[in-house]
Order: structure tokens, then sequence, then C-alpha cells
């Protein structure tokens, strides 16, 4: 018979043992951050109906980009972000919530596309969202990303320092406008700045010409991505009320501690939902990553869902983009996630597995790590072997002279020293 | 437009804050007790190959059972257990691992039948799995009871006592060769044990005659499920074997500390893999939940992925069978879940948006739960009406005044009592 194959789906990750634990430390401490923000988590179901994930009707389109499956006659598919499932939730709950409510996600979405190389098809996000009804003071947008910077700073051990740029959908609004610009040169521009990161500066001024064919114009735009709102000052009410906001939000930043802000005003963010001030952070020491997480403002969150105006502002983190890319890239010292278990207890003879099982609970129940070793029939030196490659700090050995004097021989695996100890004692010792 | 629906798919668990609270609470207090148990948690892909998922080439049948779609010319799946991936991984990686390997995993899996009453199609299970090279002792069958009982018990304050239920696959192996039945009576009638509990003791009769039609068999068999192994000791060598195994393995589990375990034959385990001792912990409070955990021995793990012989012990706990449905019908006093922050920081001007920030973010060092409301146009009456109705221990008012003096008023919504403090000492009274 063939052997079925052992890797994972290309486009899914899947973690050795300590890689595992140094994700679910770093997930821990980021979301104890959120925890004391007074976040409260949410899990939210992976599967939603097609009707919820989006709202085209070409099935075999979405079906290239996400997982569907159909049971009986509902169509439904696997979540691509955090913000649908939310939507929903938070509709369907309006009066078992208090408002403004903040909420976290901390779970993995989908992209059902093809497997592209740096691409997952399985990943984490870690949602935070603050959303209030009918209104919310642009404060929250700065309280939103104060936390993100405290939950990457909770971990920059790892990762190293962020930086956040801001940008503002309500300035290009302004400055389309300002231009004369129609709708589908607005709605064309604006995707063409939303992908220019990833086009060079020619091809993006080739689309600037393309779709306005103004020199002039083309001009300004490109202004932007040089000087900022600079040249911009004094030419519309619109585009300085957009101007203001950005600047006395920078202010708000500052003031709350949030020192690593700039604004910039290329941070466009594709998705159609935001409306008002939108920004990612970003990695100093890994540009390779890219948004480390990204977010921003929306006018009405659930409007599909509920006829109460849910107002709020967002933000994904990309969890698995950061450390699953990290990990598996060896970017990240493993030493201390290695070594889990404290005590190994080595059990020479069957009759003394009793004992054994004692020792280990009373540890276990101390807070200590310990396996036991349960093939008795295994000589010391293999048993000794296991505690060696399992890195723990300690073999406590049990055999019949230990049972009989209530003891245990307690060796320490670096220094070979070995010493004869209560249980009790042990704990003291091992926790010292 | 009409609007979308709002609540999840039938089959879909959904928790409202406080229930996801005490759901993680459960949840880490026995991660917890696997982790000082030694055990590695694993987080593999919730979608597999098909050929992962399944020894069958009929698609359309498995279809009705799974949820699964199409990639290309790939066939891929959500999983159904933590068996499935945790085989193809451990096969994958045997230089990786040490052995005895002790895997924990605590991940959604699916079932994509169609919806029923009371039956989840997302669900959380707990595994636990000690796997060995060849060979491992039974002891480690006892320590993964042990182990299982013990997680349980962190949590009894929720779910109460807890038995297990030892059976034995060699028992009825032996006894079918005992009664010399052939091959097709032998898988028949096991289905038929299996399946025992969900029929009643008329109908498992007729099962027994339509198989076997020999009153001797039946009766002997039948005598099982009163007397246990009683009237079939010294009958066979076999039987004999397994009877001592079992009644060995008893005595171990008694001198782990495991008090609370019965031998019960009628443990048959439906899964194939299973070739030796089997468990299925029930809660005493909870008949209604049926097996809370259920898990066993099996001789050849990874037998489709590797050459390598992967003997171990598994199993795995019914988290969310226990959890969102306890959880779903108000079994659980949510009291202590209800209040997740500590201090609201109302904040009376905008002017004092920077220092109430710094006020929360000394709260948050100080692992204090603390949320700002940051709609400073809000009168004082709203903003400590929201304060009480996200049930904040003290609310902590910010205006000129505390600014001025380096300050805030410390309002504890209990008792009404306000006092001015420093933050430092505010700090102080809280932890206190």
């Amino acid at each position: 018979m063939d052997l079925k194959p052992t890797k994972p789906l290309s486009g899914f990750i899947e973690l050795l043992p300590a890689q595992q634990r140094c994700f679910d430390y770093c997930a821990q401490k980021m979301l104890n951050v959120l925890r004391v923000s007074g976040f409260s988590l949410l899990d939210l179901p992976a599967i939603e109906r097609a009707e919820v994930l989006t709202d085209k009707d070409n099935w075999d389109e979405i079906e290239t980009q996400m997982f569907l499956f159909q049971k009986g006659d509902t169509k439904m598919g696997l979540r691509y972000d955090g913000t649908v499932g939310l939507s929903r939730f938070v509709a369907g709950h309006l009066n078992n919530l208090v408002f403004p409510f903040r909420a976290s996600q901390f779970s993995k979405r989908y992209r059902g596309e093809r497997a592209q190389k740096g691409r997952y098809r399985e990943f984490y996000q870690m949602d935070l969202d603050i959303m209030g009804i009918n209104s919310l003071s642009t404060n929250y947008d700065a309280e939103i990303i104060s936390v993100i910077s405290s939950a990457l700073n909770s971990v920059n051990e790892f990762i190293g320092p962020n930086v956040v740029h801001v940008g503002s959908r309500p300035f290009w609004d302004a400055l389309f406008d300002y231009l004369e610009m129609n709708d589908k040169q607005k709605k064309d521009i604006f995707v063409l700045i939303d992908k220019k990161d990833k086009m060079g500066d020619e091809e993006f001024a080739l689309g600037l010409k393309d779709f306005l064919g103004d020199t002039n114009k083309e001009n300004v735009i490109k202004s932007v991505f040089v000087d900022g709102y600079t040249n911009l000052v004094n030419k519309s009410e619109k585009l300085d009320a957009a101007i203001a906001e950005l600047t006395d939000f920078m202010n708000v930043l500052d003031g709350m501690g949030v020192k690593n802000a700039k604004i910039d005003l290329s941070i466009a963010r594709g998705l159609a939902y935001y409306t008002g001030l939108v920004f990612e952070f970003k990695l100093i020491d890994h540009p390779e990553l890219g948004t480390a997480a990204g977010g921003g403002r929306y006018a009405d969150l659930a409007g599909k869902f509920s006829k109460t105006k849910i107002i709020g502002v967002g933000a994904a983190i990309g969890f698995s983009r950061i450390f699953a890319s990290m990990l598996e890239n060896n970017q990240i010292d493993l030493t201390r996630f290695s070594n889990p278990v404290d005590v190994a207890v080595l059990v020479m003879g069957n009759e003394n597995v009793a004992y054994a099982s004692r020792v280990v609970n009373d540890l276990r129940n101390a807070e200590i790590a310990a396996v036991s070793y349960l093939d008795t029939d295994k000589k010391f030196k293999n048993q000794i072997e296991y505690a060696d490659k399992i890195g723990a700090r300690f073999a406590a050995i049990v055999g019949e002279t230990e049972v009989a004097q209530n003891v245990i021989a307690l060796k320490d695996m670096m220094t070979g020293n070995q010493e004869t100890l209560s249980v009790e004692d042990a704990i003291k010792k091992i926790k010292a």
C-alpha cells in the first residue's frame, strides 16, 4: 500500500512543539493586553452562510477565493476575516451588549484561493473593535491604535519596535472633489492608490495618466506621496477639515502616549467599509512582513443586518503573518521554549508506579511540569536518556530504596548532582 | 433592502461575552493541567486532504458527513476529529519528536451532516495522546485516565464529579473466539454492542438473535451486561488473559489515585483503531450530556502514513459537548464572569483625554482591567451609567480639578463612596 502524504496542504501552517509554545506565549501576552483594556473576547463560528460572506450572487467567482460548500439548500463557507461575523453577531445582540462595546477575536480565517508561495490559506488574525450606536468619538480610534501598540510592544522582545502610519479617507474624498474628478475617476484612482505599494512609480504614473489625462491633476496626486498635505492647505474647506481632523488626531495620539505614529496619506486601506481615519502598523526590523496590523473607522458596520446604525473603529493584527512567518523562518530564538518539562520521574520497577504517581501528582499540584517514564522495564540508562532528550531540568528517580524511605533521588540534569530529598523539599528546591 | 439573518447557522455555537469568559476560563484551567502533565499543545490545520480524512473513494457518501471542497485537482475537507491530523503530523515528524511523545490539542472540529437538534456541526474537543515507537506500557493508559480525571476535576465547581468506565476490546475478541463466532458475526455483534446504549434491551436481544441464532451464545453475551466477566473466568486462556489485563489495570489506576474508575465491559468504543483497553468518562450530575470524554489504546496509529509503528493511547474530551451545552442551557452561574472590568475611567472634557489615558495605562500596567469613556461630550450622568452597565467595580473620574491636582476621584460603584487619590494609591486600593 502506498503511504499517504505527511505534509500539510500548501498554505497551511504546522508548527513543532517549541515553535507552538512561542506562538501561544505571544498570543497570550497580546490577548492579556486586550483583556486588561476591557475587550471581550468572542469566538464566532468559522462557517457562515454565503449570503453573510458576500453580497454577490456570482457563486463561481467567489468560489475561487473562498472555501464554499452547500448542505441541502444552504450555501455556506469559511470566513475570510473577523468583521463579517462580528457585524452579524453585534446586530443580533444589540440588547445583550453595552455600547461602546469593545470586542476582540483571535481565530483562524481562510482564503480559498490557489496556493501561492508565502500566502497562507489558513491563518490567525487578532481583531479588536470598538463600536457605538449612532456615534463614537474619534478618541476611540486613538484608543485602538494605543492598544494595538501596547499589544505589539508586549512581545517586542521577539518582533522589535513598531510604527503606525495614519491616513485619512476623507482627505482623499476632499482632494478628489477639489480636483473635480468624476465618480468613475474617484473609484479608479482610489484603487490605484491602494495598490501603489505593489507597483513601481512609473506604473503608478501611467495609471494616473490613463484615468485622469490631466498633468496638473496627476501632479497634485503625486505630490501627496512626496510632501503629504503641505501643498493642499487653504485649497478647499473640505480639504482643510480633513487635514485638521488628521492633525488633531495626531495630537490626541501623542497625548495618549503613542509616540511611534506618523501621518502617511498613502495609507488608503482597500476595504470598502472604511470611511474615516485609517492606519497600518509596520515592524521596523521586519519590513519583509509588510503590514503587521491595519484598521480604521467605519460609519455603518452592520447595515446589512440591522436598521440600527453601528459606527466604530476596528483593526486586525496579522498574527500568523507575523509569528508563523518568523517562526517558520527561524527568526525567533526558541531556547526558552525548548524545555517545557521541569521534572522527569524515572520509575525503577513496575511495583513503584503507584508511589511515582503520587510524586508526579504532588509536583503537578505545585505547578511543576512533570512527566513519568512508565515503561518500567526499561533500564536506568534508557530512562535517563529520555529525561535528557526532553530537556528536563531534573530527574526524580524512584526505586525500591526511595519508596521504602518515602523520598526521591533528585538529579540536576545540568550539573549531574544528585541528592535524596522528601517530595516536599524537592518541590522547594525545584521552585527556588 | 431585506436585512440578512443575524443568527448563526444551526448547529453552530455562539456565546455571549460572559458565557465565553466562562468557556475560556474552563479551557485554560484544563489546558494548564495538561501542560503541567507534560503534554505539548499542537495546533494542526483544520483542513486536510480528502485522502487523509478517509480511505473511501466514495466522494458522494462522505460528502454527506463532512464539509468537503475541491481546489484545482485537490479534494479536501474539514477535520471531524483530532486523531487524523495527529497521525499525519507524528508520522511526518518522527525525528523531531521525543517518544513517548505527549501531545494535546484543543481545536474546532466539524461534522458536515444536516443540522439536527442538539448536535453541533462545529465543536471543540480537547485531545490528549501518548505515543511510543513499537511499544508502550499500559501504565500510560492509566496515566491518560488520571490526567483526564485531574483536568475534569480542575473545573468540578462547574460540572461536578466524574466517573470513568473502563472496558476491554481484547475481552470481546476473546469472548467471540470462545463462542466460536465467524468473522461476519464478530463484526456485526461488535457494532451491535457499540450501539446498545441507543437501543432498548429488546431491540438488542433481537439483534443478537438475528446475527447469532443460538440461545446459549446470546445468553452469554447478555450476561456480560448484567454480571460483567463473573461467569467467564476459566473458560479460555485468552479470556483469562484479557480479564487479568483489565483487573491489573484497575489496580494500577487505583494506585495512581484514580478512585472514580470502574470496570464496564459494555464500553466498546466504535472507532476501528482501538485495539486494547477503552474508557469513557461520565459526569455524575449530568447524565444528559452522555459521554464527557472517551478514548483507548491503538496498536498502530499512523500505519497509513509511515512504516514506523506508532502505538499509543489517546482520548478526546467533548469540550463543547460539556461546556457549550451547559452554558446554552443556563446550567452555570455566570456571576463571577459578568464583570470583567475593574475600573471605568470617566473623562469630563476632551482636554483631559491625555491625562485620562495616562491613568488608564497605569492601571492596565498594574494588571487592572480598565476602560476609558472617550465620548467626552457626554454628561457625567451618561458616563456613570455606562460604568454601572458594564459592571465596573470602580469609576475613576477625571476632570479639570483632578488633572490640576494630579489625582483621580475614585468612586466605589457598590457603596457609592468616593475619594480623591493619587493613581498610585488608587491602584493599591483597587488591588486590595
